[in-house]
C-alpha cells in the first residue's frame, strides 16, 4: 500500500467541500474588487528565487536539474511569478493591474500545526498604483473575505506597520545599521526574549541603548505617531508616517477601519516589502501564529528588469485560514447535497435514465444507480449523498404510468403519473403533487 | 528578464476567463452527476509510477531526491494517486465512489500543438461497480460536458472499443501471443503504415496472415459482433461483446448514444485499461489527435494492494479541448464584465467608497480608483474592465447632493440625488432614474 508523502495531504470529498466553499468565497469577493484570475506555472527556474532571495532559499526549495538540464524549482511563493509576468508584457498591461489566483505552493520545512510541504494560497495584487487607496483595497479585500466566512471584528486584527518607518528610525540612530537585518530581529521579536531580540538590534549595528530605545518608539500608539516624526528629523520618516496615516485613513473609508490596529513591531520576514505591511492575527491569540500577510513591494518589478511599478498585495493561506475559521466555529459544514436519486427497481432503466436527464437538463444534482444495486442499498445510498427527493421508477410503478415521489426529510411519498413528473415543473417536489 | 520553462505557460486574465469557463462547466456537469469533488498532492513517490508502469516511466517524469533522500515525482496523471486513495479508506468509502477534480500534471515530453509539458485535466472516475450502466455514465457525464460547452453531436465522436475483444481475439489465434504489446500496435495503427503495424503485430507473437486476419476482424461494425464471437468459440470474447452491447445499450439510455461509434482499432496506450475503453475525435478530423479518453481499470485498485474493486473513468485534458473547441469555434469569449465604476472627481473619495461598499454588499462586481487618476483616465479604465454603468462622484455633484450615473453602452446619463443611489434598487442601472 503507498502512502502519501509527509507534509502532503489528500482531500476526501468531505474536507474538500469545506476548502472549495473557503476557496469559492475567497475568489468571489475577489472578483467584486475587480481582480481577475490568472494561471501560472508550478515550475520555474531555481536561478529567480536565488537572485530574490539569496543562495540560502535553494534549502526551502523542492529544486531540481531536469532532464534538459536546468535548474528548476517548484514555486514556493507567487511573487515573483507575478512579477516575471508583469514585467513580460509591462507595455500591454493597462494599469492599475489587479490580479487573483489561487493554487498551492511547495517548501520543504518542519511540518507543524497549520505548516505544510504543500499549501494552498490566495494571492490578490495591485499593480501600478503608489496611492493609499490600493493599500487600503487590499486591506478591505482581506476584511471582507474574512467577514464573509463568517468571521466579525471580534475575531481577527490585522495589525499593521510600515517598513520605511522602521528603516527610517534606524537610519536616525545610525546610517550604518543593517537595516534588512534589524527588520527581521523585529519580525522575531514576538518569538524570542527581548534580550535576545537586543542582541540581535545589537547586531545588526544599533547599541544596547538605541536597541531600547527603538523599541520603546515602536510601542507608539496611533495617535502619536508624530513622536516618531519629531524623534527622526527626517523627510523620509515624515512621508512614511504620513502615508501610514493616508492608508489607514483610506482603509476606513473602505470599511476595513475597525480591524486595523497600529502595530509597528509587526515587520513582515520578507525582504521585498517597502511601504505598509500587515498581519492578520487571532484576536483571541488561541492560532498564535499570523495567519496571514501582506504589504507593499514597490521595488520588486524593477529588481526583476521592469519599469518602475509600485506594487501592493495579501496571500491568505488556506491551512492557517481554515484554524482561524475552526476556532471562530465558523469552518464551513459539509455542503454536498443531492437535489434527486431516481431509484430502479427491475428493469426500468430506460424511464429511470429519461427522468434523470430530464431533471439535469434543469439544471439539477441528480444520481442514478450505476451499480445495480438493491432497493435498500439504493436508499441508503441516497440517504448518504443527502437526496432531497427520491423518485422511485418501479416495475409496478411502471405498470400504473407512475412513479412514486418520496421526500426524503418527512419519509412521506406518493404515486405520481408518469406524464406529470417531472411536467412543467422546474423543481418538482412531494409538495407539488400532494 | 526572466521567461517561464519550455513547455509551462502563463496565463493572462483574457485567457485564464476563458479557461475558467471551460473548467466551470467540466465541473458543473460533474457536480450535476453526483461526482464530488477531491483535492490531491503534486508530488508522489516514484516507485509508485515504476510499479505501475515500469522503470523506463522515470524518463517522462519531473523525478528527482527531495532534501530528504525520498525519491519523488511530480504527479504525470492522476490515477495512480486516486487508486492510492481508495486503497488507503477502502473500509469506510460508501460504494459507488464519484469523485472529480481539475488539475495540473507534469511529463517531460516534446512540446507539440496541444501537448504541454505542464497540462490540466479533469479527472472523473466511479470506483465499485461493475455494472454497464457506470461505463454509461461515465459516456454520459462527457457527452453531456462537450454539448453544454456548445459542441454537437457534429463536432465530435467517442470511438468505443473494448480491451478484453482485443485481448479475447488475439488469446484465440495464438494462447502465447503478447497482449500487451500487440495491444499497444493497435493503439498506434493510425499513425503508422499497415506494413509497420502488421510487422508490429507479429513481434507480438502472431503470423503474418493472422495479423491481417485480426486487422479485418477489428473492422467489424456493430450489428456484426456475433461474427467475433463465432471467429473466437470462447467465453471470454462472448462475455466481452455481450458487455460491450449492454454498455452501448446503457449508453443511449442516459442520451450519449448518438455519440458512439463501435470502433475495436481504438486501443488506448495505457497498460491499466480492462474492459470498455473509448477515445473522443474531432469529427472534421481537423483536430487529428484524440481530443481526451476513457475507460474501464478493473485491476488496478488490487494490485494497488486494495479489494478488488471495477473502477471506470475518463480525463478531459484541458489543451486538446481547447483546440476542439476553437476549430467548432465555441471557445468562451472573454467573459470578464464588472457591473460598476465609482468614479471619483477631487476629494469624494468617501462617498465614493461608501457607494462601492454598499454595492458590493447587494452581490456586485464594483471598482474605483485606487491609483489617483484624471477623469479620463478612470473613464479609459471603465471602458476597459467593460463597466457597465459607471457613478460619477464629482465635487460638484455632491454639491448638489447627488451623483451621475452613466450608462456605458449608450453613453447616457443622469444626475441622480444621492439619498436615491444605489437606494432601494438591488442593481440599479441608468433606467431606473430615467
Amino acid at each position: 500500500m503507498y502512502d502519501h508523502l509527509k507534509g502532503f495531504r489528500d482531500f476526501y470529498p468531505d474536507e474538500m467541500g469545506a476548502r472549495r466553499e473557503v476557496i469559492d468565497q475567497l475568489e468571489a469577493t475577489a472578483r467584486q474588487y475587480g481582480f481577475r484570475e490568472i494561471g501560472t506555472p508550478a515550475l520555474e527556474r531555481t536561478q529567480m528565487y536565488v537572485d530574490k532571495s539569496g543562495e540560502e532559499i535553494v534549502e526551502e526549495l523542492y529544486a531540481f536539474e531536469d532532464k534538459g538540464g536546468r535548474d528548476v524549482a517548484m514555486t514556493p511563493e507567487l511573487t515573483p511569478t507575478v512579477a516575471r509576468m508583469v514585467v513580460a508584457k509591462q507595455q500591454e498591461l493597462s494599469k492599475p493591474i489587479k490580479w487573483v489566483s489561487t493554487r498551492p505552493f511547495w517548501r520543504y520545512e518542519q511540518v507543524q500545526q497549520g505548516r505544510f510541504r504543500e499549501f494552498y494560497q490566495t494571492n490578490v495584487d495591485i499593480f501600478g498604483s503608489s496611492e493609499p487607496e490600493a493599500d487600503a483595497e487590499i486591506l478591505a479585500f482581506a476584511a471582507d473575505a474574512l467577514t464573509s466566512l463568517g468571521l466579525t471584528g471580534e475575531e481577527f486584527e490585522f495589525r499593521v506597520s510600515h517598513r520605511d518607518i522602521l528603516g527610517g528610525l534606524l537610519e536616525a540612530f545610525d546610517t550604518d545599521v543593517q537595516t534588512k537585518e534589524a527588520i527581521r530581529a523585529v519580525d522575531k521579536s514576538e518569538k524570542i526574549s527581548e534580550a535576545e531580540y537586543h542582541d540581535l538590534l545589537v547586531e545588526a549595528g544599533l547599541t544596547y541603548d538605541q536597541a531600547a530605545e527603538f523599541d520603546d518608539l515602536l510601542a507608539v500608539d496611533a495617535e502619536n505617531l508624530d513622536e516618531l516624526v519629531e524623534f527622526a528629523g527626517t523627510d523620509r520618516v515624515e512621508n512614511a508616517v504620513t502615508n501610514l496615516q493616508n492608508v489607514l485613513d483610506a482603509a476606513a473609508d473602505f470599511g476595513a477601519g475597525e480591524y486595523c490596529t497600529l502595530s509597528l513591531e509587526t515587520a513582515r520576514g520578507l525582504d521585498y516589502y517597502t511601504g505598509v505591511v500587515f498581519e492578520c492575527f487571532d484576536s483571541t491569540g488561541e492560532v498564535s501564529r499570523s495567519v496571514f500577510g501582506g504589504g507593499r513591494y514597490d521595488d520588486l518589478i524593477e529588481s526583476f528588469g521592469g519599469q518602475p511599478t509600485p506594487a501592493v498585495g495579501v496571500a491568505p493561506g488556506l491551512a492557517p485560514l481554515s484554524l482561524l475559521l475552526q476556532r471562530a466555529d465558523v469552518w464551513p459544514d459539509e455542503s454536498f447535497t443531492t437535489d434527486y436519486y431516481v431509484l430502479q427497481i427491475g428493469d426500468t432503466r430506460d424511464v429511470a435514465a429519461e427522468i434523470t436527464r430530464t431533471l439535469r437538463s434543469r439544471g439539477h444534482v441528480v444520481e442514478t444507480d450505476v451499480a445495480g444495486r438493491s432497493f435498500g442499498a439504493q436508499m441508503n445510498y441516497a440517504d448518504g449523498v443527502n437526496a432531497e427527493t427520491v423518485v422511485i421508477v418501479g416495475e409496478q410503478d411502471l405498470e400504473d404510468d407512475a412513479v412514486t415521489v418520496k421526500d426524503m426529510d418527512s419519509g412521506d411519498q406518493e404515486q405520481v403519473p408518469l406524464a406529470e413528473f417531472p411536467g412543467d415543473h422546474d423543481r418538482p417536489t412531494l409538495a407539488d403533487f400532494e
